[in-house]
Order: C-alpha cells, then structure tokens, then sequence
C-alpha cells in the first residue's frame, strides 16, 4: 500500500509498514502536532502508508540540497538539523526528538532538502511519501483532508515564529 | 453557500459571492499560485464559497493583532504589508497585488494577525473563511484537498524564503 521513497539511501534499516507502530504513535500523540486531533482508527488507516526505519547514530538522514519526495515522522530518538549559511558555514538550528516531524518542504514542493539532519542517537522514524500522500487523498479524502490541514497549520506556525524573528533584523 | 466571516469590518462594500468574478479569477490564473493549477470548473464551484469585497484606497483591511477566521485573494489593486517589530516599529514588509493571498495564517491556525494591510489603491478582494473552507472539504473533499495542497505549498515556499533569509542573520 506505500509507494517507496525514490531518494531514500539503501542503508537504511527497514522495519516494516507502520501498522506494527501504531500503538507507539498513538501513545505519543500529545507530542505529534502532525497528528494532534487524530483517532486511533486514523492512524491505524495512516499506518498502512507509512514505512518505518531505524539507522545508528551518526547516520546521515538527509542532505542539504539533495533531492527528497519524503517526510519523517521520529517514533524514537533525536536528530540535528544543520543549515549552511551563504558563506557556505554550517550552523546547527535545532535538535528535534519524538513526535517531531522533517522533510515536510521538500516532500510537498519538490524543491531540494533545506537543511541536513543526522542522527544523534540511534533513531527510528516512519516516512510518508509524497505518492503515498496523493494515495491518502484519493482513497481516504478525508483523511487526506486532515493532514494536509494539519500540514498547513504546523507551516503556518513555523513561518509565523520565523518571520518574528526576521522582522527584528530587517532595516526600517 | 458561503460562511460569512466573523470579524470582517462591516464598512467593506459587499460585491456578492465569487459567481460573478469566476472569469475574472480564471483570467489571472497563471498570477495567482492558490488556484495555479485549477480547471475553470472548480474556480467555479469555489465562487460560490467566496464572498467579493471593495475598499477605497488607504482601508485598513486587516489590523496585526486582531482576530482574523478568513483569508483574501486579492482580485484587483494593490495592499502594503505592515509589521511591528519589537520595539513597535511600524515596517513595510511587502506590497502584493492581484492573484496574491492575505491572512492565511490565521485563517489556519486562528493566531492573531500577523500583519497589518492596507489598501494602496481601490482593492477588490475575495474573502475565503474558516467556516467555508470547511464546508468545501466536507462537501467537495478533493477541491478541498486541491486547496490545502497549494496552502501547504505556498506556506513551504515562503518558510523556505524567510528562513533562508533568517539564517544568514544567526550566530554560529
């Protein structure tokens, strides 16, 4: 029922669909803005589109500026997340942990990865892709529905923070 | 059809639903990224849930701070972007004119304005609410999905665009 991620590296440890991790993202709902309002029996139905992986720590997870048709939902462990600036200098902008979610950008607009994510532990993850998204949406609209609402609300959020600080560097 | 929105000032002169503007819309398609790739047949059936509105030059037509349930498409003329930063500097942060959306943020997340707009010209202007929006979902889910795809991709492109510019600003 998903559609493989075409950028996803190979060395990656698959685990299976996420139907086996169902209860362990439901528990952790609270902590999932992606999902914050979903039912069990969504999540059930979300789990048969989602792949799940684990990788050691260290490991490269995305690469700036490479292609990627896929999100990542942490089930477990944490992750970095670099940025180059313009004079090519790598900064660290956040460390994300479980529940939190990356690649949305790319996986919706298709345009390269923003920023490289390693692994800082061992983590393990489910990834939802942009075909299996377009599955969801033609099989399950309204399901399909949610997350794309749930999407836009968690962009919104982060371009209301980043623009905040923005608006505090600009010239009058 | 439509939701009318809560907190619309009410001295904005009414135009009647988004029938009457459908060929209007479907002409400046190629300008405006919500509807980019829309068939005529569902700029149409989304008239019905848009409510048309013209202000004079100078309007306030949405106040940062302020409670906001609906988002604009800007149908003719051109609005100015204002932002308080923190020492409560008034800043233009950007002029937009037809095909371009205002206020979707809050029309999402229900947050306060993030901004404040007004009207450069006369502007006339299509108003999007929560409450319909909702209605399309529920009664046209795949023209609501259709909808939420090209918010989540125009909210990507612009966090894209701010934190690229923000993370040039950051310390290492």
């Amino acid at each position: 029922m998903t559609d493989p991620a075409k950028h996803l590296p190979s060395t990656f440890q698959r685990l299976g669909d996420g139907t086996a991790f169902v209860e362990q993202i439901y528990g952790m709902l609270d902590r999932i803005q992606l999902f914050e309002d979903f039912e069990r029996a969504e999540i059930r139905l979300l789990g048969h589109f989602l792949e799940v992986y684990r990788v050691p720590h260290a490991s490269e997870i995305i690469r700036e500026g490479d292609a990627g048709d896929y999100m990542l939902l942490i089930i477990e462990g944490d992750v970095d997340v670099f940025k180059n600036d313009r004079d090519g200098q790598r900064k660290r902008i956040a460390v994300v942990g479980a529940g939190k979610t990356l690649g949305e950008m790319s996986m919706i607009d298709g345009e390269p990865r923003f920023s490289t994510c390693i692994a800082a532990t061992e983590v393990t993850f489910g990834v939802l892709t942009r075909d299996s998204l377009s599955q969801i949406i033609a099989q399950q609209p309204m399901l399909g529905a949610k997350i794309l609402m749930e999407l836009v609300l968690m962009l919104s959020q982060r371009l209301r923070q980043t623009s905040d600080k923005l608006v505090n560097f600009l010239e009058q």
